[in-house]
């Protein structure tokens, strides 16, 4: 672990679970990481605190923030649009109204000129298709797509190399990534989930994000350490 | 002209003479046009300024304007790293100095998160693979990429849409995208294309884009309004 001198990777690092787990995960692949978050608008500073906590923990080689004002476009309730329910059914097989229009090609395309600019061809994204079924762009085909984007669109991929995007966490269940996440020695305490965090940052327990959350400890066996004690809320 | 009423398309106006005749051919094929100016690192605010009176010009129903600070990555002379040279020999087929990381992927998914977020369908982009024969981004297989890329990873896609990007100049030359602007009546006196601008925002008359448009003038059998006349420099 801690790996800062093998072939640079930039990683998207949100502050939440999934993206900590898929960074560690090519951390101990071997790949030096350099650590992209984007401030795109989201309600809650939390997430970016978390990530620069998660950051410091991984011990990337470089951590950069970048604001992008997705918010500024409108159409999602994670920018601000409309409200974030509580206590709705997730995984429906819908696309949720947490879903923020183009997120995850707005991500890719600036870990992508990240990438170039450092002359990596390693991005690393921790999307999960199970969790986010209702999620267009977090599909294995839509991430084929995007890799092959990569290719056409750059100076690297023109003069012949070649990007790979990892998603290691694509076909995982919530658990699998958790007990992962334990084997590679991670803290979760230090992430954060929750769509509606109350006062100081708590999860609420009870949002989409938060239930996937809480059923991938239990179902894992464990428990989740940013949890509120059943009783409280 | 200026059509307010008809479909809504984003179109991405960077303040050159391109992306204004590609705007200008969209709006009179009937779109509504919603302009984005992506502030990027370039060097110079006269891109910005242009983009302003060319969205006036142009009558767009709104002009979004949006940060994303690309030279944090570093990797090109036109943000800041290195130098553009003048006097250079432009349509070399190699990818110049000026080539930005990704830049056209990133500025294309930002269309289309407000494209999403509008419910519109269409993207027009000002790209011209004759005269950036070296940039990657520019070809007619990246955009088809890039729009299949579009229905995978939206809702909108996913719902039964189907994303239309638009880039009319793709096979022209300078002089045949000058002659249809003059048939749209533009006034390119409000745009700017030099990469090395002189104090007050002045077009160098030497740097690749400027040469590639004076010849194209000169083709066109008409004058430049922004070029500066013969003798001063």
């Amino acid at each position: 672990m801690h790996e800062r001198s093998g072939s640079p990777a930039v990683v998207l690092l949100s502050g939440g679970l999934d993206s900590y787990t898929a960074a560690a995960i090519a951390q101990a692949d071997g790949f030096a990481l350099y650590a992209l978050t984007v401030r795109y608008g989201q309600l809650h500073s939390c997430e970016i605190e978390a990530s620069r906590r998660v950051a410091r923990a991984l011990r990337v080689v470089q951590h950069l923030e970048l604001n992008v004002d997705l918010a500024a476009f409108g159409g999602s309730a994670l920018t601000g649009d409309g409200l974030v329910e509580k206590n709705q059914q997730p995984d429906r097989g819908e696309i949720p109204a947490t879903y923020v229009p183009a997120r995850n090609t707005v991500l890719l395309s600036l870990a992508l000129s990240w990438a170039e600019a450092l002359a990596a061809y390693d991005i690393v994204i921790g999307v999960n298709a199970l969790d986010y079924s209702g999620y267009p762009d977090c599909r294995q085909e839509y991430l084929n797509a995007f890799q092959r984007l990569a290719d056409l669109g750059t100076r690297a991929g023109v003069e012949g190399g070649c990007f790979r995007l990892h998603a290691p966490l694509v076909r995982w269940t919530k658990a699998e990534i958790i007990t992962r996440g334990q084997e590679l020695g991670l803290d979760y305490g230090l992430t954060h989930s929750c769509y509606v965090p109350l006062p100081g940052g708590r999860a609420c327990g009870r949002c989409d994000s938060c239930q996937l959350r809480a059923r991938g400890f239990a179902q894992a066996g464990l428990v989740d350490p940013v949890m509120p004690s059943p009783g409280k809320s």
